[in-house]
């Protein structure tokens, strides 16, 4: 405690001091049945990475993740979600009151229309399912806060910039960080990652480097962004 | 070592030893595009357990192996696929030279019709999707092998006699293990599991216990219909 107290004094304040950053992470889940179920190749990894370098930055950190085989990372308050409209539920429930939401989760873009409450039998050769768009999570925190610094993410595998730009002008964010996941050695399951950060007047890119490291540079472009 | 040779000497020889048994664990993944999936909820729990308990009676055990994050059970040789079409490659190559076959994989019954090749961009309000049948993996070793013991697992939440002999039928096997995945308690992601295991002329409860346990018994059922 003394050594605290003496850091405290010597040391420079943490970055991200008395901000509340809220984090999604993960994928999401969509039944299909009670065991079929839609989802991607989101290991969490980037968002817990964030979560992590933020708790380390001084920042008091939420974290809502998706179904994950990752520790929680130390200083955060872990909230597990399933589907993207739970996930949606606990993103509106603390999303007013933060300094910063980070959308990291790759959130499924359609449900199924009508969950099978038993196990779908197969029938034929052929089967179509019929998906309905789920809400989209970024753009709803967007629209439904005022003064929280919207942070989101796109994953893409072609024309990246027009993708990103175009996400950041229609749901309404003030940052977001696009990656290359066609690029195998970055992205969903790899522990490296690269990003091209875009906000209304500028950009800059993150090279690659691991996951904390990219989330480090990433958490301090933010900051640089919500500074007074 | 000594040890070894005295326990071998001493102690009766392991209920399966000199049979190859080969299991599929876990669930497959169907790609949609690049970034998207079908799966299911199989955590591998149960697959595992029984390689890593025919590997302790004996057993040159072969584990063919869907996306799961379970090490390794001592002593087996394990095979990691993602896809069904890949289990299937996987199966065959292994099926004909085994003593015991069983599928306890959580084979997706279906996969795209089309994989995207870049991500999909989200489109109206709904979206279909249109899949095909996946080969049935049991069913394809069953009737490629001759003196192969062939064992299935049927996960249902209904009718759960009437639709594991069904398939113990139809599918040609010598075996069905079957369990009720609506009972929360046991089945994918649970640490317990409880069967009901069919044979053309005999059937066998196995009370709920922790999936080593019932592994245990289910290769004792195995053993005792192999015997000449």
């Amino acid at each position: 405690e003394l050594l605290v107290k003496v850091q405290d004094f010597l040391l420079p304040k943490p970055l991200l001091a008395g901000k509340k950053i809220a984090i999604t992470a993960g994928p999401t889940r969509e039944a299909l049945d009670p065991v079929r179920y839609i989802s991607n190749h989101s290991s969490g990894k980037m968002g817990f990475a964030l979560a992590a370098e933020a708790a380390r930055m001084g920042a008091e950190v939420t974290l809502i993740s998706g179904p994950v085989n990752l520790a929680t990372p130390a200083g955060c308050q872990r909230v597990d979600v399933t589907s993207a409209e739970q996930m949606l539920d606990a993103a509106l429930a603390v999303a007013a009151e933060q300094d910063v939401f980070i959308g990291c989760a790759a959130v499924a873009d359609y449900r199924a229309a009508n969950i099978a409450s038993q196990k779908m039998k197969k029938q034929g050769e052929q089967l179509s399912i019929e998906l309905v768009k789920n809400p989209d999570i970024i753009a709803t925190v967007a629209a439904q806060t005022d003064s929280t610094f919207v942070v989101g993410f796109a994953a893409e595998t072609q024309q990246i910039e027009q993708y990103a730009r175009g996400k950041l002008a229609s749901k309404g964010l003030d940052m977001i960080a696009a990656n290359d996941v066609s690029n195998g050695n970055i992205g969903f399951n790899a522990d490296d990652n690269a990003l091209t950060v875009y906000w209304l007047d500028g950009q800059q890119a993150i090279e690659q480097a691991n996951k904390q490291q990219v989330a480090a540079q990433l958490l301090q472009l933010i900051q640089q962004q919500i500074q007074p």
